[in-house]
């Protein structure tokens, strides 16, 4: 005789059809709920910009503990993150020869300052980074070094990783070939003249020589002055200033859960954003959407999950995870970080989702869960996707040490027209994608705080 | 009896079968013809932005007069031109309460600066000039004037003129009502931090108080901060510069006419632009579209042209069609303004043209030619228009004087967005849409230059 065929795994735990209900019905409300816009009209325009060391970060902290304890929540605290703090001043460029013409450029993150008053250099042309490593180290003494490759645009971004390596490392490389200064083409896909800033691959202190970005548009000057056969040369003027050891913080709200309070699912976004726009889809919208799911949740599921919902607003994401980092290395030391279902962060701007991502994490025993989620968030335009996740930058250091993770996957089509430029401002949201995304975070927020089972 | 029915009239002379072959003949090589294209990629590449009074318009000037000389001209001269110059310096401006938030702005042609280190004030808030003209004179003392009303988006940019009266005539309405200055939202159609400039309405010297235009962004920002309850307090730095008389020029070149060549056919675009994009749309593309225009036909028709095709880059349009009026008024003085048959500006963009509208100048006799022409441009999608027109910006002086004119027409729903801002650059140009008007001009410049009849 065979043995029978396995019908149900002992350690398979169902979501419960009274969950189910739950999340249909908070789903389906959702959709018309303008908490989460609400949320972010009100960050970027009563706060504005909120980088590390600026007024406008200490605003933004205030302002989300205000705003947490108003939607709320149940417990509303900070946890200091140290760091140093960095600044942008002066930052001019102009084209000199063969004709003078205005540059608009940004420093970027952690960017040392040019001389007093400035540089000036002919520029050498590389067409990508790769180009620049085959150059002889030292041949560039008194040049700028300019890389020119532009980001790909991809829904799923993946146009960042392999240009980005302009914008994090093109620093060290340009100082080994002896060059006076870095300028790449910006890491966006727009054609304004609008540059992206972002951060340089420096934990704090500064990069190895000036290190600026130029908007699409000038970038393609330059080649252009180039292909006519000229030699452009550059005047650049960048003053930066090291605020050195300054102290941010991860703002955290908490929805209490009903019987496993120490059992936390994290969601969240990061609350500092770049100094040039207002930090509307990076990250206002993951900040918003976050705040508005935990409160959505309290306010409206007739059952108080049995976990706690813990919102974390991170700091200092933008020059490196600074405020992640912090937050896991203490869950490390303290042992509570076996307290971490599951998470996922939203930083992929405001654009509506259209798939569920869960990572290596996540038990196979748990697996169904998320395919429970993604089927309930089929009416809203998502399905269920392969491939590992760390569910989102701020997740990263959490995701390192075990915590399982969920990637509630944005169309980012348009996000690196935006990301890291003066034009990341409240206009460019579009509210019935935010509804979207809180309907599509209230099933995984709700699902994951109720289901009694281990993602682990 | 009857008279017979009037057949035909004395004074109508037809446009003969070989005028309208050459016109085909040129037509349909020309929409493959990429030299308009190529003749705007130099200008905005090379030369860049054509403020008079910067190194960037002497650049263009020389720039018109090699390029000119290289594409055949027969004669190629310059005219001077008097003017005040005008430059833009500092500009900052700030949000200071409810919390500091950096606005972008730009000065409008001609604003005066304000106090070194810049002012300090509340902004009390127009929802359009006709509302400020409501306020009591003298009760903006120690504050600035903002009017916020949006430019309405059409094909024909119907939407500029009643937007613009706040840029060309908000200063003096502010500082009738005491207020310390103007701000505006830009005079434009796009949602990016790209301000637009534009002149005032001021001939020579400062405007009554610093004006200053916000990006539409900004603008969002304001009014939706006082949406929310707050009464924004701003600092606005603005130092601009009176250059004192200087001398710009109008650069002409000429395709001398083969039976006629005191009879003159006006085309051109105007060579300044700007200081803050590089003159793309406004109005390198009217530069290179006339420029090719004359070339195309005198290197491409069997016939050289009855009548003489004369360029004419206008110098200063952008401060008041400076140029134009000292070009006009001259030939008013010397009598030649009776050579000028016919004329039109290229200067709303690269667009594709889509009608052709007549002056009421042109005489009733002469209506249909402009008919055959607009039908042999029916192929290139253009279509015969009603309507009165001035046929171009610098055409105002000489339409004035009684010379006919033609509009070319072109779609222009995208001008505004690009429009005196820092984002008026080459890479938003289709060198499609630079073919389909090197080819519609011809057209029309052919038959104008070569018809017989008068079109007074």
């Amino acid at each position: 005789m065979l043995t029978a065929p396995v019908l149900a795994n002992d350690n398979i735990i169902p979501v419960s059809k009274e969950t189910k209900d739950i999340a249909t019905h908070l789903r389906d409300k959702a959709i018309d709920d303008d908490s989460a816009y609400e949320i972010l009209k009100s960050l970027t325009t009563e706060v504005g910009a909120r980088h590390p060391g600026t007024p406008g970060e200490k605003a933004g902290i205030e302002w989300a503990i205000n705003k947490l304890k108003a939607l709320g929540f149940d417990k509303v605290y900070t946890e200091d993150v140290n760091m140093n703090g960095w600044l942008r001043g002066v930052e001019t460029a102009e084209i000199l020869l063969p004709s003078y013409q205005k540059l608009i450029i940004t420093a970027l993150g952690r960017s040392k300052s040019t001389p007093e008053g400035g540089l000036e250099a002919d520029i050498v042309h590389f067409k990508t980074y790769a180009d620049l490593e085959k150059a002889l180290d030292g041949s560039l003494k008194g040049k700028i070094a300019f890389i020119s490759n532009r980001m790909q645009q991809l829904k799923d971004g993946g146009g960042y990783g392999p240009a980005n390596i302009a914008r994090s490392k093109g620093h060290e490389l340009a100082a080994q070939k002896g060059a006076e200064a870095l300028l790449i083409r910006s890491i966006g896909t727009d054609d304004h003249r609008n540059p992206h800033t972002g951060a340089t691959n420096v934990a704090m202190g500064y990069t190895a020589v000036p290190a600026v970005a130029l908007s699409n548009p000038d970038a393609d000057q330059l080649v252009r002055l180039m292909d006519y056969g000229h030699s452009p040369k550059i005047r650049l003027n960048i003053q930066t200033k090291d605020l050195g050891p300054i102290v941010t913080k991860n703002v955290i709200g908490e929805i209490t859960g009903r019987e496993l309070p120490n059992e936390v699912v994290v969601i969240g976004g990061h609350l500092d954003s770049w100094d040039l726009g207002t930090g509307a889809v990076d990250d206002g919208a993951g900040v918003a959407i976050a705040m508005a799911t935990g409160a959505f949740i309290k306010n409206n599921a007739k059952l108080r999950p049995r976990r706690t919902i813990r919102v974390i607003l991170w700091g200092a994401e933008e020059l490196g995870l600074i405020g992640a980092r912090a937050y896991a290395k203490a869950r490390q030391e303290d042992g509570t970080i076996a307290n971490h279902v599951i998470g996922s962060e939203s930083d992929f701007g405001a654009g509506p989702i259209y798939g569920l991502q869960s990572s290596n994490n996540v038990s196979p025993n748990a697996i169904h869960v998320v395919d429970t989620m993604a089927g309930l968030m089929g009416k809203l335009g998502v399905s269920r996707r392969s491939g590992d996740t760390s569910g989102g930058p701020d997740m990263i250091p959490l995701a390192a040490l075990g915590v399982p993770a969920l990637n509630l996957m944005q169309d980012g089509t348009d996000y690196f027209d935006l990301h890291h430029t003066p034009d990341d401002t409240f206009d460019k949201v579009n509210p019935e994608h935010m509804r979207q995304n809180l309907a599509v975070w209230t099933v995984f927020t709700f699902i994951a705080a109720e289901w009694p089972g281990s993602f682990k």
